[in-house]
């Protein structure tokens, strides 16, 4: 595929939350329909999809349908379940494929990829039970994070264990499920690369960001982000890494921890990113547009750094601020469509550029 | 109405082209439905907007049926049958309003509007028969274009009128339709104002555009225009007066001839207007978005330009130089989804970052 795709040509999104309803939209930027598939009614994609399904991921025969009015699959999440992957990816391409999302599935399989592409990682141990958990500790230390190893996002399936003491609580917080217990790692900062591939095995990264997070949730990412000249080169050259390794066509997001000797890789997504809404503001090409070209098969665009930004995520309460944003030079508002407002829901963000 | 709207607002798009598209997506960002009414099948808009109808402007019952699920109504091109505006206006807001409208949809109502204003147009005259036409061509004297008085858009009813001995065929060419004789303006440079007006009265333009036609399409439009500091103080003048004349709510294009002495005004059109697309590459608020901020009644946006562009025209065959187009620097591409090619039909636009 080295002609771009025809106008008209659709695009299957498994998702329609707000990542989906961004990616629909740069897609119409570029003559493509989308299609989403959604379990939830209503679902803030389907504002600017050409078509909506809803439908359970558990519904073959919905699948099945989906599959056969698109040409290409993407989706804005990681944890679609196996057996709707099974089955879609029969019937058309996949993009990113399984590769990463099997690696980006789960915590552990996670960690082990990437310790073995020879990055750094927090340290981590896998825990199933309870002596799992003693043995983990004893070698992780405290205080440490246990996660389950699957269906994770924005701090929840999360408990922290601040002295050994906590184990019991933090365990019965997993509630059965495969887990695994993740070292602290003394950072001084947290930044993301958004990095993307291309049919063509071509790489791209935007400028790295840097993110703080309240409360396992983004608030704010900033670029360019304040790292050394080697620490930016670095951090783009772990994603290209990680992308060339999974033969990956896409945007991927890159969590990296900064600490004074070393990047340590806290987690991949093989998706958008929160951290790269600032590209929208920032670039002549974003990161959903980047995206969409590469699981066309178009070339990768132009995503230099052209202004500084500030991203904000409005969280819930947040909205209250929407008048005075309004009002605000400089500043871009992205708004979900959400109609109602809960306390760490996110709402919209704002790129102020800087 | 000084709160923003809530989240989920929809609002009524009469037409489904390129322009509603580009007001659904952005509607999109702050939140906002869009349903389309558009009597064409498939539209452009219509692949972004959470619904669409398909109907005749004739057609009452679908009318009322789309007035009564938008909080407001608004549009992409000004030629709207008076009729259905006659229903719709007094089921929902239109903004920009019929005032606006009775100026822009006849050319003749339009230029006594504008030179009631003291602004300065090209000579003219009415045409209505043989006879007026005679004394037409004897006052504005030759060359000169006769067009329809209503009804016109990309040079369609329109005849050049290079010797007086061109009016009978150039009558001809008018089918019998109300129609005005224009001089010729000796131009240097045509440029063009996209302004915008609040629901509040304020008042805010992006910075003049120079334009360039070819066969009465609109071609390329640059920004910064290369006029004096004069020439655009008074060009943002102009367009601020003819808005607040009209208490307009919206974006309005006004275009302009310049001419060694004087900003002679062509036309307004009521609307987001080709000249103004560059605005998407060079300002945080784009003419889309600051058209949805003004009719739902949020303060007007920043439209400060950021970075100088080129916005060009993909005109029917231009689609052959999307391959090459895809693998530029700096350049966002922007296409309507048209799955057919036609000689003239506008089928994208380019905005190159200079």
């Amino acid at each position: 595929m080295t002609e771009p795709l025809p106008q008209g040509t659709v695009i299957g999104i498994l998702g329609g939350g707000q990542l989906g309803r961004m990616l629909s939209v740069a897609a119409s930027r570029l003559g493509f329909r989308t299609h989403i598939f959604e379990p939830g009614a209503n679902p803030p994609a389907g504002d600017v999809a050409h078509r909506v399904t809803t439908a359970s991921y558990e519904d073959a025969e919905a699948l099945r349908a989906f599959a056969e009015t698109v040409d290409v699959i993407t989706y804005e999440f990681e944890n679609i379940p196996t057996s709707a992957l099974d089955l879609l990816e029969t019937l058309r391409p996949i993009r990113p494929d399984r590769r990463a999302l099997a690696v980006s599935q789960d915590r552990l399989v996670e960690k082990a990829f990437l310790t073995d592409l020879g990055l750094q990682t927090a340290p981590y141990a896998a825990v199933d039970d309870a002596e799992d958990l003693a043995e983990a500790l004893a070698e992780v230390g405290t205080p440490a994070i246990l996660k389950t190893r699957r269906f994770g996002y924005d701090g929840k399936g999360q408990a922290v264990l601040r002295t050994p003491e906590d184990a019991t609580e933090g365990l019965a917080a997993m509630a059965g499920a495969p887990a695994i217990l993740e070292g602290f790692v003394n950072f001084t900062k947290e930044i993301s690369v958004i990095g993307a591939r291309g049919l063509d095995g071509s790489v791209a990264c935007f400028d790295p960001g840097e993110n703080v997070h309240r409360e396992g949730i983004l608030r704010t990412t900033t670029v360019p982000a304040q790292i050394s000249d080697a620490q930016r080169t670095d951090a783009v050259l772990i994603a290209a890494q990680i992308l060339n390794k999974l033969d990956y066509v896409g945007v991927m997001g890159v969590e990296l921890f900064v600490t004074p000797t070393a990047l340590i890789v806290n987690e991949i997504a093989p998706r958008v990113h929160n951290s790269g809404h600032w590209t929208q503001g920032g670039c002549a090409i974003d990161q959903f547009e980047q995206h969409i070209r590469a699981i066309v098969g178009w070339p990768l665009g132009d995503g230099a750094r052209q202004s500084d930004v500030e991203m904000e995520n409005l969280i819930g309460a947040d909205m209250e601020r929407l008048p005075a944003l309004t009002r605000q030079p400089r500043t871009q508002i992205h708004l979900y469509g959400k109609t109602e407002v809960k306390p760490g829901r996110k709402m919209g963000h704002v790129n102020r550029i800087l």
